[in-house]
């Protein structure tokens, strides 16, 4: 089985040009077969404020409005993904820009909440996987913003670490799927401010352990759920580390692995 | 030889939400391989009046600043693009929305004028005839924004006529290309303001008489350059009409048709 990587990169790096030019390098340098998500970093915010289009908070969750799908849209799909995409193309890498509504890749349904109307949020309902595969066989990464559509014609906003499970979950009939979450941080820390308290590893048993003392940090707990869901549905390998250090953690010398056993 | 169609979309009908959407359906049921060019109509100047972005003209052009370009950028290829790929998806029309930077397709390099300076504004050098080839084979219909880049890294504003023309001459070795121009006019008029004086044929002599005779609107001149060029490079066909009138303009029965002899 040939190997796939998925990579998800996370919003600060993509906010510091020196720091998003160099993952990028080593990104371009994986031999492999390649998928790269992303977010959008704080230019969605910023072109809010400037656009005068308020954010709207619910329960502390971003609430994506008319406006604010219009903003991500813009940014994520088109200024973020192509300026990725032609920094990877001076790199020799070739490369796609995508977004789940390309080729009909992410299929998703605007969440449905007893009580929080998250506006036009979407939640993922299938992954065109032998579109991916056929595209990936033309020797080209692929770099997905997470915009999905419902197949009515409606954009929608989706968590980037879902799309980066989604499709990482999908393409694991055809490769041997490793997923990584990579951003500011060196992996999961014991202490969120010390980044020399990095966990190399966690098990289910252990994540119990640390849940049950309250020893992660809040926001990583979506991304670990993730990442366990991941692996039991055929993803060979979850790694969560800094992208600066993305050849190390590929090599698994860097980072937090999350195993099955 | 299968037939190819190279659809580009004037600007005014972007902006009109229901000519778009009647557009689109009639582009959604072309059985043929087809790929469409659009622009970003009125949209991106919105968006620099909103974020006080100056538009620069030197002798009647638009200059293309970095704060342009990012602008450009995210409407074309962010909003606008992913925006018609839905619709189109809503038709169970798979497509697959594409910049020139995407899989390489566009390589340009930037305007070299001896006086003025255009900023980023590409001309374009080549496209990846196999790689659209590989796409058009999965069945998908191809959606250009018009941004290219310049292989280092820069992404380009470029003309969206000048890429249709660009793609359908590249194209033209592997299929029948019919190109057409859709705008917001019913062909090539006598009288500007009169749709009841469409010419419904020009070849290389009469257009000769028709700019001795001053009868032709200055904007329609690049577009009438720009489609003997393509009738001269290997496309079938070239014809000019109302976007409104898709279907008739497929089947010859409206706009003008641009032919070699």
């Amino acid at each position: 089985m040939d190997k796939l990587y998925v990579i998800k990169i996370g919003g600060n790096i993509i906010d510091d040009k020196k720091k998003l030019s160099s993952f990028l390098r080593s990104f371009a340098s994986i031999e492999d077969k390649k998928i790269l998500v992303h977010g959008g970093g704080k230019l969605a915010t910023k072109l809010a404020e400037k656009m005068g289009v308020e954010q709207k908070l619910v329960d502390g969750r971003r609430i994506t409005d008319a406006e604010t799908l219009k903003i991500v849209t813009m940014v994520y799909a088109g200024y973020v993904n192509k300026n990725i995409v032609a920094q990877l193309q001076s790199f020799t890498c070739n490369s796609i820009g995508l977004s789940g509504v390309d080729g009909d890749i992410i299929l998703a349904h605007k969440r449905k909440h007893p009580v929080i109307d998250y506006g036009f949020v979407g939640d993922v309902d299938s992954v065109n996987s032998p579109l991916v595969k056929k595209l990936l066989d033309q020797n080209l990464a692929l770099v997905f913003a997470p915009i999905t559509h419902d197949q009515s014609g409606q954009l929608l906003n989706t968590n980037a670490d879902t799309i980066a499970q989604e499709i990482a979950k999908a393409m694991s009939s055809a490769y041997e799927v490793k997923l990584i979450y990579s951003f500011e941080k060196s992996g999961v820390l014991i202490d969120a401010d010390d980044e020399s308290t990095v966990i190399s590893s966690i098990d289910p048993v252990y994540y119990k352990e640390l849940k049950a003392k309250e020893k992660i940090f809040a926001g990583m707990i979506p991304k670990l759920d993730n990442a366990f869901a991941a692996l039991n549905s055929g993803v060979s390998k979850v790694i969560i580390g800094k992208a600066e250090n993305l050849e190390e953690l590929l090599a698994g010398r860097s980072g937090t692995a999350i195993v099955n056993e």
